[in-house]
């Protein structure tokens, strides 16, 4: 017979520890084991986020943390989808592995995800993955988080989208592939490279590293006028931390009869 | 002598009030005066889920809600740009009239927004406005929110993009001017006329009406097995409810190596 497993994937917001929602505070409570990756790149300082946001919102103790080595991503450049493909399948059997033993039947298990699980981020597909394969009746659920993207804009305080205009959410490596042709304004994350140095149009930038957090840094202005600083800013940063999550926000200047 | 004044703009969320975050419940009890516009298409409705948020999550009573006729927005066609910058100015003048004669300098003012502040809304452009304009010293902070959007992919349980691509948020109007070229994903916010059946492409859609509240209602499939389900449905509840608001994702198919 197959073993029956309960999920909640946790959106936890990018940054403010308060982004948490009351969803998310409630669904922490149900939860009774707590799977975080605490290996590679930046993953220290986000499992120390996770234990942090854990102690904070759970009234109730019984609780338990799982921690597991995670398959590192690889990085942007070469064929990036058939490499996320790949490392996707060796999460997915880690992650098969915890839900199988970690786990109980009458338990809750919880993944606490960076941001929103529904952008970039692989849990939501390696979970549905599983879950399609039978092997465990595996049933899951999803808490909205605060995206970097939304903490970029409040902390500048501006709209992401110009008046009626679409807004592209998009990665670095499509970025330095051109602007996208009719967007109205374009959000740019995992950006490894500073593809914005490679954007020669006339556009305003808004950037933010580590939004939200103590370290926060924001810039504002024209491209051409911010770029260089920018790009000083993120190499002493990542420099300075070890690794940086930031993001950005280009827009094409309003129009004359704006 | 210029008065001053303070305002926090708060994203409470889309749908369910569980939505709100922890940053939003402590602007919720900072604010001493609630600006709440009660008349025209679904705002009664969201006036009383304001009121709701307000009940439930301020622990301080020492609060007034300040009840407003806000002016009706233009429907989407025509110059809709120019529209809105239309309503925008007497918007303006009726948050300025507001903000001049029911706050105090000592005081916080707050705007509670649907979804999140950055994302099809007006409050944040209206506020710089009057910042700009000089008359008076004004401070605003914003407060992010879970948006429709986010609502729609954690209840369909699916990723916002593919894997490594764009997500394009757009509107209704924008759609029927034809699918965006190089969009991985669309999501569409603000359709009154069910853009979705002109799109003739072989795409899936994730779609949802109240999404996160008691009436939501959720339909997934190829568009054209399921356009005309979803119109029915749409209409049926625009009937029923006097209001809708809806929301859904566009997504092409994973070509085949995926």
């Amino acid at each position: 017979m197959r073993v029956r497993r309960n999920v909640i994937v946790i959106g936890m917001g990018a940054g403010n520890p308060d982004y948490v929602t009351i969803q998310a505070v409630k669904a922490l409570n149900l939860a009774s084991v707590f799977f975080i990756p605490d290996k590679g790149g930046g993953k220290e300082q986000l499992a120390r986020l996770r234990r942090d946001i854990c102690e904070r919102f759970i009234e109730n103790r019984d609780y338990r943390m799982v921690t597991f080595d995670s398959p590192v991503r690889p990085k942007p450049g070469g064929d990036y989808r058939k490499g996320i493909k790949a490392w996707r399948g060796e999460v997915e059997r880690v992650y098969e592995r915890l839900l199988a033993d970690e786990l109980g039947e009458d338990e809750y298990g919880a993944f606490l995800v960076w941001g929103d699980p529904s952008l970039y981020d692989g849990t939501l597909r390696i979970l549905e993955s599983i879950r399609a394969k039978g092997r465990m009746e595996l049933e899951y659920d999803v808490v909205p988080g605060i995206t970097s993207v939304q903490a970029l804009a409040a902390r500048h305080k501006v709209p992401l989208n110009r008046i009626g205009e679409a807004v592209t959410i998009t990665t670095g490596r499509r970025l330095s592939q051109g602007f996208p042709e009719d967007a109205g304004s374009v959000v740019v994350m995992l950006d490894g490279n500073a593809a914005f140095t490679k954007v020669e149009d006339d556009i305003y930038i808004h950037w933010g590293a580590y939004v939200g957090t103590p370290d926060e840094i924001l810039v504002s202005g024209n491209l051409e006028d911010v770029a260089g600083e920018i790009e000083r800013l993120k190499e002493a940063a990542q420099k300075n931390h070890g690794w940086i999550m930031d993001t950005y926000l280009l827009t094409r200047p309003e129009s004359k009869e704006d």
